[in-house]
């Protein structure tokens, strides 16, 4: 893993360059540029820096593409915010926790896998703490039968055996006869208490109950080693991250600048833009760093050349969606102990994330689906927000019934349908790393790019950061 | 799992209750027979209420019995300080959760398991990820091939193994041959970057290596009931807890009390009690709740049947002890990204906990030794202050280099040789939950009893919680 994480070292040349789009990536390439003493102007569409590292709270509204405009309608309170785009950040992610660190962007854990929170079956919901410990001991007990029947291989001998023995009694809570008869890691039957009678540990699954694909699939998710524990997440909201990195990119940010077109130039090229006062301007720069979603750039009116276009054009962006509402009473965590993590359901809603803050706190905004899939996402994007919220609510009664009555404002992001986006993110087959991914990340005249699709890290702000230092570094 | 906690309902007639001891199950106590609208006093020989709930910052004093004074010369800040006594919540705790949340005791997530934490291996520290993933990757390749040997059992079918080895490839992330050839699970040997050259997982750890006990034990920890995700802590420390608990007690609470000794009367029993002036004073009350550690409560001057006394003395009690340091610098984050969690070591120091709070601050406590087993706890123990900051330093080494470098104002507490704790937390035979655990629980005369020790969770707060509430329906 990565110990530590650095921008390349810049030419302090007083070089000028213009960055289009103020998402991670534009963003981290201006801050690296102004330390370096470059002379930078970031011009960005919205109102406000950061692209799709974005947070909703009160007040915000959300404009996709041909729907009607949404706003949000939460209590103003530090800890009813949701987080539509990214929304977690592994440990190892040196990158984007570096700007975190040196521009003083408080961290708090994020919880990814929580023990309490349920995985849909055919029976009902079930705690991920008795399908984890259930999965465990039925695997270690057919590893240990197979020991039996001489499945170790040689360099392993007999004095193996009684280790690989001992590591999967503990490994799967087996007995002494290496059976798996259920175990306390699965929860409580009768949990201590301080009475006469000793606490008596779940029984376990039914095996056909347990292999089902909802139950295992759910259960390893946080294996992933960008979805294992510690995970962070910025105190507050994800789009601290950005107004830290915008706070120290300053005045060379200008939001609202919608970019109209890029025209080469003989000494560089020229930008055309139209700021907040509907007034259209030009400005020339040596170098262009262009840190827009790739659906963005392909669509922008551009002198490009046709193949990176359409290249841009092709690459698959995730149809990925969200859906969050405000919930008067934390019913997870006073009804069923759950705080933090993410329950699953093989419904279009797929999930649900709990907060990982504000614990106890008189309201909470609850993730109520998080859609990655494309056919799902689309499906759900299609739908009115009303229709959205109610399709959502009787997804979630599956894992917590009753949920439909909880729901409170609803707002949900479709990210293909978001106009400064177009797609989640990038998702590269593997010809397309091979042919189109050289292509993409090479300069082209005094352009230049960035953003996470230019990444083996797509849909991470991680990609973005380390892109937009690949570009600096083919500038410098 | 229990789905609610709650404390008995108390008759509401006024009756007078001394209450011997504010830890948890004093203080809950009292709490709830003033909620009732009892007369209570609470007598506590400690400065201030909380027993082992407690938690060591910037100029507290530690006195262990025969030992020198330490005095705590770390920086003052909200984030500097150690928990010596409990330090986890696990999210089920409802009783000790629920006082948390009607006193408003803000919460945090607790990194219990950490996949970038350290375990301590014959070939240096191995990051807890790589040990997991390759754990999951042999178990699954040994039940994988088990299952060619025909080691499933009825009732599962043909049907069910292929379900069952579609399970095992997403258990253990084996390849389409069911072997196990690595995973990034277990990190990367190459990183993803935005270069060209696609990222490339770890390779498996030898076999040998991975079953060295330390690297199976260590792993398995956070797979316990008590100690897997979602764990908290309270936001500024543990005592927190105990804090808010007397000041809901409020002037019924008596600090800097220390009870000499107990008599029955004809109508209850009188406490003989030494204040803060040096004064002895008596108060008599038809019921005592005697909520007193029970290796405390064994050697107090009382007229408790000699059965009970030699039962309190023989319940065993752990010789758990902890040392904490301040680090000028916080290398695990900023060095090994390692945020919150525990690094396993098999050596005298046992444990390191990072802390799960004040992520990228200029400074932090690190707990540099976790001990828990008698043997190794007496030896920490009878080792003078100093000694044991060399030892634990150099223990550190195995899993971080240079870290004897890092170890200033360190401070411990080896739990048996505090006067009002004599021991950590209790630990049961099964002979004597049968035998003494009924006695023990059970009034005698004027007299209640509570405390973590009378209990099925000992060592836990949520053991006094609910010791407390058994009392009170005892008395009710």
């Amino acid at each position: 893993m990565p110990a530590a994480a650095a921008p390349p070292a810049l030419p302090r040349d007083g070089r000028r360059v213009l960055v289009v789009g103020a998402g991670i990536a534009g963003l981290v390439a201006a801050l690296e540029m102004r330390r370096a003493g470059w002379s930078v102007r970031v011009l960005e569409a919205a109102p406000q820096a950061g692209g799709r590292c974005t947070t909703l709270r009160s007040g915000d509204v959300v404009e996709e593409e041909g729907g009607p405009a949404q706003r949000v309608t939460w209590d103003a309170a530090p800890h009813l915010y949701a987080n539509p785009g990214p929304a977690r950040i592994p440990h190892h992610h040196r990158g984007i926790l570096g700007y975190c660190r040196t521009l003083g962007v408080p961290l708090e854990v994020l919880v990814d896998e929580n023990r309490a929170a349920l995985l849909a079956s055919s029976a009902g919901p079930v705690p991920m703490r008795r399908v984890q410990a259930d999965l465990r001991g039925l695997v270690a007990e057919l590893a240990a039968k197979g020991l039996e029947r001489g499945t170790a291989e040689a360099p392993l001998g007999e004095a193996d055996l009684d280790a690989l023995r001992a590591m999967l009694r503990r490994f799967g809570a087996l007995d002494r006869d290496m059976r798996y008869n259920g175990t306390a890691r699965a929860g409580w039957a009768e949990p201590p208490g301080a009475g006469l009678a000793p606490p008596r540990a779940m029984a376990p699954l039914d095996a056909r109950l347990l292999l089902e694909p909802a139950l295992w699939e759910g259960a390893a998710f946080a294996e992933g080693v960008d979805y294992a524990a510690t995970m962070l997440q910025p105190v507050g909201g994800m789009n601290r991250i950005a107004a830290a990195l915008a706070a120290a990119v300053g005045d060379a940010l200008v939001t609202g600048a919608d970019v109209l077109s890029l025209r080469r130039t003989e000494s560089g090229a020229r930008v055309a833009w139209r700021g907040m006062d509907g007034a259209v301007r030009e400005e020339e720069a040596p170098r262009i760093l262009l840190a827009l979603p790739a659906p963005v750039l392909a669509r922008l009116d551009s002198d490009l050349s046709a193949e990176r276009r359409a290249g841009l054009a092709a690459l698959h962006h995730a149809a990925a969606a969200k859906l969050a509402f405000q919930c008067e009473r934390r019913f997870w965590e006073e009804d069923h102990a759950i705080y933090g993590g993410i329950s699953w359901m093989p419904r279009e809603a797929t999930q649900i994330w709990y907060p990982s803050h504000g614990f106890h706190a008189a309201k909470g905004i609850l993730i109520g689906a998080y859609i990655w899939d494309d056919e799902t996402g689309e499906r759900f994007g299609s739908r009115s927000p009303a229709e959205r919220a109610a399709v959502i609510a009787a997804d979630g009664e599956v894992l917590h019934p009753g949920l439909g009555r909880e729901v409170a404002a609803p707002v949900s992001i479709a990210w293909r349908r978001m106009p400064r986006a177009r797609g989640a993110w990038a998702e590269w087959t593997a010809e397309q790393r091979r042919s189109l991914y050289p292509l993409l990340r090479a300069p082209e005249g005094p352009y230049h790019f960035a953003g996470e699709y230019l990444s083996w890290f797509t849909g991470w702000q991680e990609g973005a950061v380390l892109s937009a230092w690949a570009a600096l570094e083919g500038m410098a």
